[in-house]
């Protein structure tokens, strides 16, 4: 389906439910989907979704991702308080990557910084360049 | 390496090898790699890299992929001419994902498109909302 329309003019269109039947999953149901701050354009992180998250996103407009290591729906901030609220959501042309633009309350990474990539690598070194906003403790000590 | 080490100070470094040797590839070595417009912060693409296209991209600086489909190096441009030369590589609190901020001469979509995110989603439909900035024959008819 995508593949097909790919030369289709702006303005074409497909339901939803069409376009969730086409994804191209990878063997355990997913996609990457990459969060991007929808004003100041910083990548906050990637994680991954299945179709019952990317609607559970569309339909609630605060993101839900789906954990590989807890494997169960995560709705980003249930524990850490830190949500993400929905401004728009992407496929690619292949079909096999999300990109939500999206509104983060304080830090995206489980870290306390603002966003996951802080491994800055060159030729012969990778150093960490950016410095927790929150002390990680406070995101999830709350007892 | 990279968990271990996720509350060392700003300035924490460690050497491009002992990075490369712990990231988490996947089953078939591979890490996804976002690439970002430098100035403009546009998400333009997510494709695939291995081991030896990231160290091929940090030594050349220009992005180097691995093609899934084409089991092989993907210097991208190499056929569409359309190169993306690389500003920044970063890895991420995880150490699965690779974030490269380039700058992308022309589109980066094989469609033609500026980028490959040109499918957007909401409650009910997905709606192509981009129009090419090249013809794609351009890109890939040079005989």
């Amino acid at each position: 389906m995508f593949k097909q329309n790919e030369q289709q003019a702006e303005g074409f269109q497909v339901s939803l439910q069409e376009a969730l039947d086409n994804l191209k999953y990878n063997a355990d149901g997913l996609v990457p989907a990459i969060a991007q701050q929808h004003d100041s354009g910083e990548v906050l992180m990637m994680a991954w979704m299945n179709r019952q998250a990317i609607e559970e996103t569309l339909r609630t407009g605060r993101v839900c991702y789906y954990s590989r290591s807890r494997k169960t729906l995560w709705r980003k901030g249930e524990s850490s308080s830190q949500v993400q609220q929905l401004k728009e959501l992407r496929f690619d042309c292949d079909a096999d990557t999300v990109l939500v633009s999206v509104d983060q309350t304080g830090p995206a990474c489980h870290t306390g910084r603002r966003d996951c990539f802080y491994w800055k690598a060159d030729a012969d070194s990778v150093t960490i360049d950016k410095t927790p906003i929150i002390d990680p403790k406070e995101l999830y000590d709350k007892t």
